[in-house]
């Protein structure tokens, strides 16, 4: 049985020139980037190149990136290291009701030791209210996080407008870009955000490693105190081969950016409009065109998810009822539910998500399978 | 000119059998291990086997085991974890006075956010004063976090005797265990340590990945909020491959472990010796046998280490000052101070830190170098 791995959002494989880049550094190249003698000294060197190529990439000054384990480590930096350094500034965030976890649990920490969130909602489209976030802002808002792309469901938030609502109020603007980076167009200066999260692996990379963009004049309190790594705001020992295989990631998904767009666009609107046409009582959930094209999330009313993935698993499709980090757990997903779905139709959506690496006769086969079982699944 | 690496304390190289066993599962067996579908289930099986053997490795149950990226993480988690999560108890902790920045430097940032600390002294031969430690136990002290063996100087805490204390007075122990593993008997429960760090790049394993030993019954506030991950106590995508090596380092560090202190003691001993026999006016820092034998601090009277590093690593000589994680600040070592040394003997020493690769050729070149080059260092 051939295996149809269609769950790209959740992570990717490394890519093999990732890999043949990043595989000297462990063993031959292996010296410590703090340390002052030939071997630290090298390592130094690749990690500043590293940086370097990154920072142009996203439209940042190299001294802007900090490396990091990931993007739920930066995510907990930018507003945990926000709110402690600039408390006097006021106590309130706001963040969409759709973030990732890791903006979500980490908020949720922060109004557990005494600041004060609110949870700015969503389209039913899957887009952030922008009339909503204006009147939700305070005179002690100090911070909003909206994600660039929405995990789950692939929706593209304005950002740039975000970030000139909060830039009018004097807010702080953080922006979950894990899923963006290779997909979406990002450039931190021109689009003015003042935080950026990235992961690795979401784009070919690595696991374990991404990176914080931190504007110059914005001030945060350190999250992993320890040496003087990462111009003393990040300790830990620095991560050489995993940040060249990041940094050699990024350049080959912002160089053919346009290449991936067009490819996973023309096979995810050949299983969209397939899909339609053969089956009844199927929908995508969040805007049809304000998206990524690579995040596809069908909802098969009146049928349990679960259960489709189960027999879709069994048969070698590998798909997922939301993001992984919350698998294993069995609430209906908190974005399809902010949308404004009863928990039914959350519990009846599956997401799909591609890459070019997915052939038309994969999706044919995809679609002949889902259309013969869906119909007979049980109703939920 | 050849390059003789005596920093094997700042990293060590990736074993050539660590990068094999990882390699396959950046591009091969990708999978997130929370995906809930065949390749979700294979990374998650790989990462359970690993959190076995390395329980068994360090004499704890697996589900005590939480996988962080290295051991600042897994400082930060343990202290301001511990803090958060108890400081209903109270809110006074203690640390020795030459822990590591990533123990020392989160205590401090506790400190300026309402905990209050006491440092405990250190004696001359680098060993934590236990009569201090006893004295500056409060009703209101929660945790106590002391090293297992010092980075800088080597020498080896009484950890099973702290813990002892500890539990005395229903204070948990925290230990930094970044230098110990392959080098020291380590088993979290004989001892009865409550939150042990480790660090996968001190034994052979890859930069980016460490853990945390969280003894049941402990409870910590996450660090990193976020996903469910790590039974919902870490958020963050699981970086498979290098927990693979991690696992794989630990397996053969801790099997190999008195091969490695014979090959290192005798290599340090005959480097030490050797030394202090041709030349005058040297010392070691720190107790001449309550230590590693890998971690060797020499003090060279009355010369800048500065000076003689910087020439040594000119030569193909590379040693360091102290943490790597400091190198780039001015400031003598803070380890070195606490022992009573002043700022112009601390400014005298180095630390050489070995490994069963570095031969006695390499020793007696070193050493020919050294007597040739001390005697004509300016004084300092």
């Amino acid at each position: 049985m051939s295996k149809v791995y269609l769950d790209y959002a959740a992570t990717t494989p490394t890519d093999e020139d990732v890999i043949r880049a990043m595989t000297p550094y462990f063993g031959e190249f292996f010296g410590n980037a703090s340390s002052q003698h030939a071997f630290g000294r090298e390592a130094k060197k690749t990690i500043e190149d590293c940086r370097e190529s990154m920072a142009k990439d996203i439209g940042c000054d190299p001294d802007e990136l900090y490396f990091t384990s990931g993007a739920t480590e930066s995510d907990n930096w930018a507003l945990k290291g926000y709110c402690f350094a600039n408390s006097h500034k006021g106590r309130h965030i706001l963040i969409s009701a759709f973030e990732h976890h890791a903006v979500l649990n980490t908020a949720l920490f922060l109004q557990k030791i005494g600041y004060e969130l609110d949870l700015v909602k969503v389209t039913g489209e899957g887009i952030i209210d922008l009339e909503d976030l204006r009147s939700k802002i305070r005179p002690d808002t100090i911070l909003i996080s909206v994600m660039a792309v929405n995990n789950e469901i692939g929706t593209i938030q304005p950002i740039a407008e975000i970030a000139h609502i909060a830039h009018e109020h004097n807010i702080a603007f953080h922006s979950d870009g894990a899923q963006a980076v290779g997909k979406l167009y990002i450039n931190c200066h021109e689009q003015d955000i003042d935080m950026l999260s990235i992961s690795a692996h979401k784009f070919a990379g690595p696991k374990g490693v991404g990176a914080l963009y931190i504007k110059k004049g914005i001030v945060l309190e350190n999250l992993l105190h320890g040496g003087a790594q990462e111009r003393a705001k990040r300790g830990g020992t620095t991560a050489t081969p995993l940040i060249v295989g990041m940094a050699q990631a990024m350049r080959h998904a912002v160089q053919y950016r346009a290449d991936h767009v067009a490819a996973t666009t023309a096979i995810g609107e050949y299983f969209l409009t397939t899909l339609f046409s053969r089956l009844n009582g199927v929908a995508l959930n969040g805007s049809r065109y304000q998206r990524v094209p690579d995040i596809i999330n069908i909802r098969f009313d009146g049928r349990l998810n679960s259960a489709l993935l189960s027999l879709m698993d069994i048969n070698g499709y590998m798909a997922s009822a939301g993001a992984a980090c919350q698998a294993g757990t069995v609430e209906p997903s908190h974005v399809l539910l902010a949308m404004g779905l009863d928990e039914a139709r959350a519990s009846s959506s599956i997401r799909f998500s591609i890459s070019p690496e997915v052939s038309v006769k994969d999706v044919n086969d995809l679609l002949d399978f889902i259309c013969a079982k869906v119909p007979r699944l049980d109703k939920n």
